[in-house]
């Protein structure tokens, strides 16, 4: 199968991103014909997921070629560098020319604070939504929001739901239901608790609790 | 929440797997209390996933501690290794004395092969099944198969799924369900393909031809 198009999609890493947010669309992407994947940080030294790993970057914010795609996820420590003027000039320099602007999970508050999302629909994770909201953006709980030229997906493992919606968007619907297929994404989760609406007020203040437990242990 | 438990979990790395068949189970093992993460390669060189990224392994064969869990996942240039002897010595050395042995996707082939799954039920990825069952497995079409101390999941993006009951298993319901809610996984697939037998066998062959050919852009 031969694809005309070739797209430059730009993935944005950090120290103390959620790996998850950001490999669940880098993995659909890569299975798309005629991709170019960069993973972008402001140096080629290894970054820190918040899960311990170590992940290399490839391009660095200076020598990124113009991108059709840029994407930023969230992560427990995104508040140390949400308001880094370096990646906030690159995701504005960059998203000014990009097709799709978009972002996974807390990655929406890097482009709220760019500038980017006001006036437009997003999804973030739901224990962002509050604060995305008082940027000035329209917090949406759809799981995938597509508004325009800007796509987000919700928390986490939405990057996967978000990766596909994208892929359908940018090759039609036969190339996204191959990849879902190879990816075997026909989900099972154990609990009918994967949002706040679903999980209801009990267990949403427990995890809360427990996030602000984990968060304290990884700052430390 | 304190947890009197601690476990110990290695990840298995090598050059040309899957990220996301690992870093599934991961981001849920990363956020249960009083886990130590290893990941696990013959070096401590970065090795480079079939998506093209580069991640650094903490922990080599040769010094790791003892294993309470055990996990390897597939990829798209498992082959290469999946006769590796130094690879199997360590998944059966570690897999003698572990709580639980246990695999993601394609991973299963490298337990078969380390003689660790002959009489178990296992799951694995859908085009991984024939090959499988040649080897004396009783292969599973489930999206995640605990047999006594054998724990599966079935391809790539099974391993949220198999993360979550492996939670489960360790650490009951509660603690499952918050971490559920944390990452968000209340999965909305654009399409109801997502196993062979949901998408049926037109679509089946066009991802299996896709497959082979991005297999054979891979290995070039």
């Amino acid at each position: 199968m031969r694809h005309s198009q070739q797209y430059v999609v730009g993935l944005v890493f950090y120290p103390g991103m959620t790996a998850l947010d950001i490999i669940g669309p880098q993995t659909v992407f890569s299975a798309l014909p005629g991709i170019q994947i960069h993973r972008i940080w402001k140096t080629l030294d290894p970054i820190q997921t918040d899960d311990g790993m170590r992940i290399i970057p490839d391009t660095t914010f200076d020598n990124c070629p113009p991108l059709d795609i840029i994407c930023i996820g969230g992560g427990l420590a995104q508040s140390a560098v949400v308001d880094d003027p370096e990646i906030l000039a690159f995701l504005r320099q960059q998203g000014s020319m990009a097709k799709f602007v978009t972002s996974v999970c807390g990655g929406s508050e890097f482009l709220a604070r760019a500038g980017l999302l006001q006036g437009y629909r997003s999804a973030t994770h739901w224990m962002f939504r509050e604060q995305l909201a008082a940027a000035g953006v329209q917090v949406s709980t759809e799981r995938v929001v597509i508004d325009r030229d800007r796509m987000s997906g919700g928390g986490v493992t939405a990057g996967i739901d978000f990766g596909l919606e994208l892929a359908k968007v940018l090759y039609g619907e036969e190339t996204a239901k191959m990849i879902q297929l190879l990816i075997e994404y026909d989900p099972a989760p154990p609990f009918d608790v994967g949002s706040p609406e679903k999980a209801g007020a009990d267990l949403v203040n427990k995890a809360m609790l427990y996030a602000a437990e984990a968060l304290n242990l990884k700052v430390k």
